[in-house]
């Protein structure tokens, strides 16, 4: 019998940040103040560094432009994506703490069919809390979740799953379509509510969005980059799904679990299609050699880290999809310096005593404020 | 935009029928009627064949017992188990329709979260009328449901999906629980109503129940053999269990799709757990070895009907399950009997054309009425 506890603090409070792209919408804050004020905010503009974002009082954040991703990083800078929500991944390079959770500035708290206003972040910090069942199915979705269990013929020996590294959240309102979809079903809205967790099955691709997800940075963080994207690279979109196909794969191999389903969040805005249109052209195709590419795709057995595992694909990438577009080839040196980035900025040191809080960064954000 | 049309006659009312084995509880067919009575029924009846059963007024059903079996299949009646719930395959054999939907007898109709009472078999048919998608996950589940698609990401030549073989079912109230789980929460109830269907991926084993469960006869009929238990047998309650595992990893070769999750169906009874760990011990601890086995077979390029896949499978069971147990040789045998009568029974020129109703099968049942 579970005894309740009330809690003394909020779950993970000193081993999680909130990293997000550019708030344009100060609305946004002010809705998720009551899940988002105990944790460490990190946000991430993605454009002009001469505008500045103004947050709320109350909130402990750092925040991050261009010209303090170009003076962290240096020359390592130009792996990251300008103009683009893809600088996102900076955030996570930066961070000390073991959870991430990030999310987008067009999402805001839902209520599930009783009216109740959805905790997104303690969803997550359950799911990446519980184990994930990769390698066998169960029927009634997460087994590790109250009133639920194992059903009958499910091997006694994988009862205890494995270590789950990403936990990916989903959209009432708005769904999370491309820009064909968009112009097609322009009234289409996710209403359903379906009250499921589960694991994604090794070996099984899913197109992972960006908007509301949470990973463990230890178990994960090195290979949640976000590519190449926005100014000065011909496609937009991929950002999240290209991060998703890596840490897919490398899970996989890894044998970590990706979990998928609650918690939902209120997607309240459709992106221009028409824009949208323009970003993805060259990804709606490019998917069509890149998806047989990952399901295909075998990674030595020799790769035991994240950053072992991210190194053998970007050789991969260059080799398989170089030929595809030029465009691969980029990319790939840009997963080299990523990891580069990482190493430098999350040293084994340090990186093994993430779970202690720290006050401020090696290399300062531009503003801090309590 | 769809235009709603009013049906003339319940969906699939020629082409499909429901194989109940043995009904122990009248109560059963009566809360079931408005469903079922427009289609027709198959009991096979599990133990002595001289307890009758009474069906109330009004269906239109066939009902074999054991001398029925024997008669019919003559020295391949060995292949049918007695005095078990698996000799439910024997209705699977003798019906002439596409589709089967079969149900326990200890199950109940459900009700939605607004209070509505579950067409259950309305909703089997949806599933296996649409295709599958094995091949990429859809994170907003069935994208060929009402208000929903396929996400972001999701490549565009994959949209097309496979046809749906099976369509598997879940309950609420009792959940499907081996022995030691019964025994470990006997309070324990499903009371989560999960919104959803969804595709079990390409090379994910599943554990397929067969309380509530639908399937297309043409596609994957000959590879839903319920196998040895029961009188006589080393184990039980590993029928469905083994049909599933042997119809999932040939609807993988063949690219053919498994759905689960909607319907529910109100499981009223929990079976006796000390009789269900008697039955189900030695499964308990074979599935260890079964699994591997299962996950990691592949059948040859060239077996590319469901027929040739079962034998080759038999072939696989007597050669890598037959050390585990001399149960497993003769288990592989029974495959090959199964598959003999099915072929006997369903000779080719007939197969194609189960889509006519057919008034009386071949060798007659025990009674039918109307």
């Amino acid at each position: 019998m579970a005894h309740p506890v009330t809690p003394v603090s909020p779950p993970l409070k000193d081993e999680l940040d909130i990293v997000i792209p550019t708030i344009r919408n100060l609305d946004f804050l002010e809705m998720w103040r009551p899940f988002f004020q105990p944790y460490h905010l990190i946000i991430v503009q993605d454009g002009d560094p001469t505008k500045t974002i103004k947050v709320p009082e109350g909130f402990d954040y750092e925040l991050y432009n261009r010209n303090d991703v170009n003076r962290v990083l240096g020359p390592k800078a130009s792996c990251i994506s300008f103009k683009d929500s893809a600088c996102r991944c900076f955030g996570f390079l930066v961070s000390k703490k073991k959870y991430i959770f990030t999310i987008d500035d067009d999402c805001f708290v839902a209520k599930d069919p009783s009216g109740k206003e959805i905790n997104a972040l303690a969803q997550h910090i359950q799911n990446v809390l519980t184990p994930s069942t990769p390698h066998f199915f169960n029927t009634l979705y997460d087994p590790y979740r109250e009133g639920a269990d194992f059903v009958r013929g499910y091997p006694f020996s994988l009862r205890e799953g494995v270590p789950t590294a990403i936990s990916h959240g989903l959209w009432l309102n708005i769904p999370d379509y491309d820009a064909p979809t968009q112009l097609v079903k322009p009234r289409e809205r996710n209403t359903r509510y379906v009250d499921a967790v589960m694991t994604i099955p090794k070996g099984t691709l899913f197109p992972m969005c960006g908007m509301n997800l949470a990973f463990d940075r230890e178990l994960i963080g090195p290979a949640m980059y976000f590519g190449l994207m926005g100014d000065g690279q011909p496609i937009g979109r991929y950002d999240d799904m290209w991060a998703g196909w890596c840490c897919k794969v490398i899970c996989d191999h890894l044998s970590l679990g990706v979990k998928t389903g609650l918690p939902y969040l209120w997607h309240s805005k459709a992106s221009n299609p028409f824009v949208n249109l323009k970003k993805e052209y060259k990804g709606i195709f490019w998917q069509e050699e890149i998806i047989p590419f990952f399901q295909s795709l075998v990674l030595p057995r020799d790769c035991t880290t994240v950053q072992n595992c991210y190194l053998e694909l970007s050789k991969m990438v260059k080799e398989k999809l170089g030929p595809v577009d030029p465009y691969f080839q980029k990319l790939g040196d840009a997963m080299v310096t990523w990891i580069e980035a990482w190493d430098e900025l999350n040293p084994p040191a340090q990186a093994a005593a993430t779970a202690q809080p720290t006050a401020v960064n090696k290399d300062g954000p531009s503003s801090k404020s309590k």
